[in-house]
């Protein structure tokens, strides 16, 4: 690794700034905006537009006057490779090129002693690849960074507090899947699961078993859908809601939470 | 049910207000708190006092002039009922007296048309009773409440967050677990896990598989402990730290991620 001077050290703080209710955002967030001197953004194109201006709207409440914008071209990433089962070595693939265009926007936009930020959606711990770059791009040696991580409400916590319900049952384990690891990982424990990242309606894989659904589409924003239920009764009306939203708005982000039914108060086996 | 008249119809906030640092309220718990003209509180009675006194600290700071605090006696629970293999009838004939408890502090000292909030710490959605409480005291119909939840930064969130790690891996399922549910929850996917509500030193339990872990207590406080390493490496380290902040506090709260330690290039099975 190449040795840095001090002073040539970069600030970075990367802010989880909740799932799309701006109220979501914390005192801390809101402080750490304030501190940023630029704001660094993977591009992702026009397809989610609201949420851009959602994060611009955001930017011009709370951060200094005269703050700056440095955005840089997401690379294209190669979505067939997870068809062909190597998904994980696509995605490292794609976080590789995508450090590269951070690395970049760091040393082009970001100077030393300067405060850089990226804004993440929803927590940066919680399938997001912002730390997993920045770990590769101190891993090159060639920028040396003072790296701050602020947490924030996810989706996940949003569609719970919506739905007015818990994420566990009482003594009950909670699990957290990518819906390509449906159905399997909701049938190979007792507790309640959660998934996200599901472009593919996966909760139809399981419509065999008695479960219940907390459904949630845009939570946290005045588009906000949702729909609970036994997952038999409303998987159709789910299925159709969906598509006539992601038609609407040209793009969904949706999360639900899967429950067994059982008589709760029974013995605990 | 006892059919209730509109107008006798109480408004309750269930607010997360973070594991510890008053910069995680988010900006909807701060408008949330001050919205209410009294704050509901089952005492624990001093054990936790640096607890009662942050969130007091949380209430002069947002709260309206003039708020009113209502402090109900939490009763008693019968612990020795979790070593008899009935930990779930103990936690809801617990959580029964406790909704006693809080339905009469509803009644007594909200007011029809007031607005009342419960606080609670990280998150009302993860291991946290609230709201199964108030579920119940609506089945009894005695009061008609009308609840909002605002989800809260949980512990989980903060412990990752410090760590400046995230709680998944690419492509991989995280678990959530109460402590008793090692190590069987551990080891029966290749997943992260979380483990909560540990009061047993659990990861003790599973010192012969090859596991890192990111161990964190009183986190966002002054007080705040930080451990991270492989778990044969630092499970001493973390005991002996944890004994004696135990002894020196009087109490303690702490949470772990524990991540198989594996190649993370390697192929996916």
């Amino acid at each position: 690794m190449t040795t840095q001077q001090p002073g040539s050290r970069r600030r970075l703080l990367v802010i989880g700034i909740g799932a799309g209710d701006p109220d979501h955002l914390t005192l801390a967030a809101v402080k750490a905006i304030r501190r940023a001197d630029v704001f660094l953004i993977l591009g992702k194109g026009p397809e989610k537009s609201s949420l851009t201006d959602l994060r611009r709207a955001m930017l011009d409440e709370h951060a200094r006057p005269g703050y700056r914008v440095a955005e840089g071209q997401d690379p294209w990433r190669d979505r067939s490779e997870q068809d062909r089962g190597s998904y994980t070595a696509a995605v490292h693939d794609w976080r590789s090129r995508r450090a590269d265009v951070c690395e970049r926007l760091i040393l082009d936009e970001l100077a030393p002693g300067e405060t850089g930020a990226f804004l993440v959606w929803g927590d940066p711990a919680l399938y997001d690849s912002t730390l997993a770059i920045l770990d590769e791009i101190e891993d090159r040696g060639t920028v040396a960074l003072d790296i701050e991580v602020i947490p924030g409400i996810t989706s996940v916590q949003t569609l719970a507090a919506r739905h007015r319900t818990t994420l566990n049952r009482v003594g009950r384990p909670i699990h957290i899947t990518p819906a390509r690891r449906l159905p399997e990982a909701a049938t190979a424990h007792d507790g309640d699961t959660v998934v996200m990242l599901d472009a593919h309606e996966s909760f139809t894989r399981l419509e065999g078993r008695d479960l219940w659904i907390y459904w949630g589409a845009y939570l946290g924003t005045p588009d906000e859908l949702l729909i609970s239920g036994r997952l038999a009764d409303v998987a159709d009306e789910i299925r159709h809601v969906r598509a006539d939203a992601r038609a609407r708005h040209g793009w969904i982000m949706d999360t639900y939470l899967l429950r067994p039914v059982e008589p709760e108060d029974g013995p605990e086996t």
